[in-house]
């Protein structure tokens, strides 16, 4: 039956500083888990005003309860006063290393983009994976590791947070990582991930009621999203490739990854003739057939983007260590310092027309000055330099401090050249 | 005092897949749980284009605290990344089946509209209980029931999420279910719910200063509440009736409901007249009087409108079995299958005028062609034939798959005729 | 290691009637805690229509978790379906009476605007507490108390709730209590606290490119925040201070407090004269210098408010109990009834010039009848009696009833004398 009751038998437990109740007979867990970024950012802007500030960038609470095989695990954010549904799923674990797990969580696919903000070693992500990384869909997938081996792999159908019109898009994504060597004193990784999506929907255009040209697929990054923000629509696929590597040894450690995407595009031309309606201006002589509308404004051509990090840590008071279950490292112990460095080079260019006054025409320089257009994406890119300290005080507390120095070529803020951004963090874990 | 520690003498309870801690001398109980709804839907549309979706539609965290004859519920979602407060209440315990509750809590009225949606036997409420079933109100309640007997009433001030300007509504609200047959294998219940409600202001109009004619009732069901729509401004008073009966034979159960609604309105033709200043216009010859208003755009008679459903199910695993304390089913045991099939006709229309180009004329087509208005409302009908499938892991996991086909017939959408829903829910409560 | 389990030794505590668990060992402490307030208002109004409604005002959900000498607390709100950060933060207790916290918490300013809600005497805080206490900021804080004394400072950098662009702002703010008596049957407070602020941005002006000038403060109070509001432009510093009494004697309390506030203004004259160009508009006569805008428009002098409330209360069933770590009230015992009034003069005019016509002209009437402008503030003012009693129905719960009646002057509502405010609230708290 679903009720039964022991007395004197439930047991307290907090591993990772978190909380865990367990009844007498382990059938039952519960725990309870909450998150604060407390943050700062102060930006040493150049041209284009950004917005220092302090927030509550993250709150969040949770529950994890746990029946026998399954669990299910429910975390909201509330930072800035928004509403975000983090984790929230059901899991079956199959066996100690094999899980299925349905509902929102991340997608497979680095290492970045598929860890929680709280273990990573900067705040927040590098701009590599703020623009190309994923983050969590909603979908099924199956995870399995070993000591050596750990590979991810599911199928999603969109984000929890697009409500907007049209029908939704789907995803499949897999990651697999090798750890060959697992020495006391070296832990060597290489991995690779991939994606390949359909675009969500961003919206109805009730002129066209159709639901294949209306996706759309943003890469952005850094300050404020201003410098690094490429925006594709008329999307219809989305593939990414993503390759990483770490390397532990003793109180230091390398990073890197590498990620690139290849997007299409199209346009419903056929209708937008229909809809334009030229047998009604007879005296028109354009546009007269679905074509037109390409070799005018441009080909909608596929559109390549790339970016990497790579990034060299050091610890005081504790040495690397690796958890096969995350394929990534764990916590450092309490009172330890680490000190990071990380260059990331992002670029969300692909131009191959000619830009001036605002917007971009064909290569060849008389046919723009003639008017005509091209689809060339414009992105921006930036070189950016960056240092960490951070002081780890407990499982549950740690105090952060990034710098970064930017050095961006976005030619919608032509004047904005070298930006520094100042940001601090205390990160509270339970 | 208020303080008073005890070791070793917590007990920790799961009853109905909860977690319940129970301090040493029962005095102190304080129970947590949450809820998933991951859900999916995929619309066989006609013309009229439909989102097909995935996502987490309903997330909740809550938290019961009882002190001897009081207790306390907080209950809040988050689905679709949108705060709404659900139960949120004081109860006072008088006896074990006779209940206070202040706050904010389901109206009762009829089955569907007076139960958690975890409950429910399909994946949402039918159209019938959409559209005119009532859902929470703030107000003050009173519970009472025996083996055979149960009742309930409250009074309530309008709903929580109402935040428009202008005075909130009042309704009261009455349930009496009656269950005279309860052998081992076969229960027969009947019942009637009744409401009378003054519907609350739906914003405010500073030109005519006056909390009286700015009240609307709307009725909506259905895939995105395009084809159930039915909007009636200047509400003045909204009363509703339901029957509600439910059969259980072993692993066999029926349920419907007949619900039936009549909103009676009215408008400020006098604060028009002085707005519209005729005397300022002298040689205009209308409106001289308050009552031109009706004769000439329709009278704002009372509407009424009514649906039902019919449904019956099949538990493989399992018999019915009946709860008095609510006066439903209770859930099936862990492994059980259940089948479902569900009939149900929502007329949302009350039309005594023409249609023509989009809006109403009085009825004598004369008339109707000289340019005079009806107020007719057109909310649109529909069949709706379903089938479920529901599979009960264990007391806290379900997984749901329904289809429905309706047959819609709404003059706002004529090239519609079929649509198919094809829905699956995982259902995960604690 | 970060995990340690203990079988059978976990105790549970309902201090101040919430929950709490500790770990065996004391070293880990865990509290549940939540909130309910269910709220009825009814307007007596005079001309302008005000909302009369029922709401669930405040609904919340928080966790305390305490780590030996570090604490962390988390509670976000939910009232109205809007989420508000509220508490948040990290504390480092370096003695039992002397503490570190930063993150979100309340500036120390004041009786009324440092406390709980929970724990006010009326329903909400006074007028003058509305509009010229403070609330919560982002930033770091010490708080140290003795039996007589109580000081509390914190440096803060802006609101959790402010996402408007533009730089933060910064504060500084301060709070001193003296209790020199304290005997079984009286007790006596003064205290006073002041802060210096400079406001934050209230979006930013792509025009002029800087944040100096872009910065608000706004006073207001009262039914809709519509006969009391203040809102300073151009606002540079914002300086407040607050001088506190307080005396219980048995079953009597007297409490008051005076709050003024002085805010400077300026704007970026030399900023719009380069961006109304007069150069190109050679045949224009004026502006021709930055100082021709203030002397047409008007002065951007310093601004002035003040507030004062005084309130006595009377308990039937406890005795007033004093207490020096919030140096403030302690909660009435269960069963206690408390009796209560208050007079509230809350005056936020700043007025030096001649008003006609919705706008403020020179002080001289030859002046502004010429069409010159004056920068005067006219918030309104307000003289607002109250009576309130309070039920507490255990540590949990408690019933209030209020009842203000405003006697207004506001320009902008002329016709509007006298308001009444009848107030309910049921309030759960565990």
């Amino acid at each position: 039956s679903g009720a039964n009751a022991q007395e004197n038998k439930i047991s307290v437990d907090n591993p990772n500083g978190g909380i865990k109740l367990t009844s007498a007979d382990k059938e039952y867990q519960v725990s309870i888990n909450g998150r604060i970024y407390m943050d700062g950012v102060h930006y040493f802007d150049d041209v284009t005003d950004l917005s220092s500030d302090v927030s509550i960038d993250d709150i969040r609470f949770g529950t994890s309860v746990r029946w026998g095989k399954w669990s299910a695990k429910i975390n909201v954010g509330f930072g800035n006063d928004e509403v975000k549904i983090k984790d929230a799923f059901l899991r079956y674990h199959h066996k100690k290393n094999s899980t299925f797990t349905v509902g929102n969580f991340f997608e497979p696919f680095g290492i970045e983009a598929a860890e929680s903000s709280k273990n990573l070693r900067f705040i927040g992500a590098s701009n590599t994976t703020q623009a190309m990384g994923i983050g969590r869909g909603v979908g099924l997938g199956y995870t399995y590791y070993t000591q050596k081996f750990y590979g991810s792999t599911g199928i999603f159908a969109g984000t929890v947070d697009n409500n907007n019109k049209g029908d939704q898009g789907f995803s499949t994504t897999s990651k697999v990582a090798y750890t060959p060597i697992q020495n006391e004193d070296f832990v060597f990784q290489v991995g690779g991930s991939f994606t390949y999506r359909k675009p969500e929907a961003n919206g109805f255009n009730e002129s066209f009621n159709d639901d294949d040209y209306n996706r759309v697929v943003e890469f952005a990054a850094g300050p404020e999203h201003k410098f690094l923000n490429a925006t594709m629509n008329g999307a219809q696929s989305d593939m990414r490739f993503n390759f990483q590597t770490l390397a532990l040894k003793g109180p230091f450690m390398l990073q890197a990854e590498y990620t690139q995407a290849k997007v299409t595009r199209d346009d419903d031309y056929v209708s937008k003739l229909m809809k334009d309606g030229p047998l009604y201006y007879v005296t028109y002589a354009w546009p007269v057939k679905p074509q037109d509308y390409p070799d005018w404004y441009g080909e909608l051509r596929d559109i390549e983007t790339k970016a990497y990090y790579v990034q060299a840590g050091f610890l005081l008071g504790d040495n690397y260590k690796y958890n096969s279950s995350t394929a990534y490292i764990k916590r450092p112990k309490a009172g330890a310092f680490e000190f990071l460095v990380r260059y990331d080079h992002t670029d969300l260019n692909d131009i191959d027309g000619t830009y001036f006054n605002g917007a971009y025409g064909p290569a060849d320089l008389n046919a723009a000055l003639g008017g005509a257009g091209n689809m060339s994406i414009q992105g921006g890119k930036a070189d950016t330099y960056s240092l960490a300290v951070n002081y780890y005080l407990s499982s549950n507390v740690m105090f952060r401090l990034n710098y970064d120095y930017m050095d961006v070529d976005n030619q919608k803020h032509p004047l904005d050249k070298n930006i520094g951004v100042l940001k601090g963090r205390i990160q509270v874990n339970f």
